[in-house]
């Protein structure tokens, strides 16, 4: 029991502090501006909170979060249909999308090989991925699993697994960010850079 | 439009990034976790947003943030009436009996006088405060507004108002804070620790 509180405030709070990065002090803060917020807000802001939960699936073709069984970039036909990028998590799908280079389609693995934590081939969505590899007509897949142990790991035992398919595989290009001092980067990175440069 | 998410997420984004200290990266980490997070939490917290809008209504005899006409406080005979401590918003109240040192009532002006802001003494609840004065048995005022030029000015000023009711009137201690080592201290602070030393 939070004292001082009314019963349905401190209820709010202990939700709030249920959230990634929101201590009890953040919790408090966040139900007293509830408080203030406009009826409309505070109506939308339960009503959003209720249908994302609701609303929100994985695209039955690439297992991206869509609202219908097929995500709105799996059936947009201005896309490419003979590029498939290979992405761990629907954070992936955003990252690329907000760089706003890539004009192909997606395949989301909702995972990263990781043997210490009990995370196989099987917990991934791998079967799908070598469907669509056989039944459509794609010409190049490109692995953009994380740079993290992890990511490397997944990335280098799909593109075994693609080997037999004679399609062309690549990965995105690891260097010093844009925008960034050579000084602050750090000795991987450069050493990656260097030996890709061209 | 946030590119790459499903529109309810999106929405729901938008919503969160709203809220006092949530930037866009915060509301797309709390989205995330609302799509992770099992469906009764997510019922509690869609409802409990709802609720604390609809039910929380200030206490008609202190302005306390109070689920009924009369808090919790007020109606709670186990505690002297006798005792009065004015706070500047429900805040006050809420650290004051955090600390777990007072067993008195409350009276909450909502808010603090700021001429620079335009708030002057018709924008605080001053009415309410000298009409229990008059009304009840009180045997002191103890002035807890914050420590702040607002607060300190709320406090002379209602200390002012108070000096024909012959009760007394206390303010709460300024000193160094308990288990802070005396070189952080600041200088105003330690002089008036000096000045009040007992």
């Amino acid at each position: 029991m939070i004292k001082g509180f009314p019963a349905v405030m401190a209820k709010l709070i202990k939700e709030f502090s249920k959230m990634p990065g929101v201590g009890v002090r953040s919790a408090e803060r966040l139900t007293f501006h509830i408080l203030k917020s406009s009826a409309e807000d505070v109506k939308a802001l339960s009503r959003y909170i209720g249908e994302v939960k609701e609303r929100v699936q994985f695209c039955e073709k690439c297992n991206n979060l869509s609202e219908c069984e097929i995500c709105s970039i799996c059936s947009d036909n201005k896309r490419d249909p003979g590029k498939l990028c290979v992405v761990s998590s629907p954070n992936g799908v955003i990252a690329m999308e907000k760089a706003n280079a890539y004009n192909g389609l997606y395949y989301v693995l909702l995972g990263e090989l990781s043997p210490l934590d009990g995370v196989g081939p099987r917990e991934l969505k791998i079967e799908g991925l070598l469907k669509r590899v056989k039944d459509e007509n794609i010409n190049e897949i490109i692995l953009s699993t994380n740079f993290t142990t992890e990511g490397e790991t997944t990335a280098l035992y799909i593109m075994k697994l693609l080997e037999p398919f004679k399609i062309r595989v690549t990965r995105l290009a690891r260097g010093v960010p844009v925008g960034a001092s050579l000084e602050y980067a750090d000795g991987a990175t450069l050493q990656r850079a260097y030996e890709e440069r061209r």
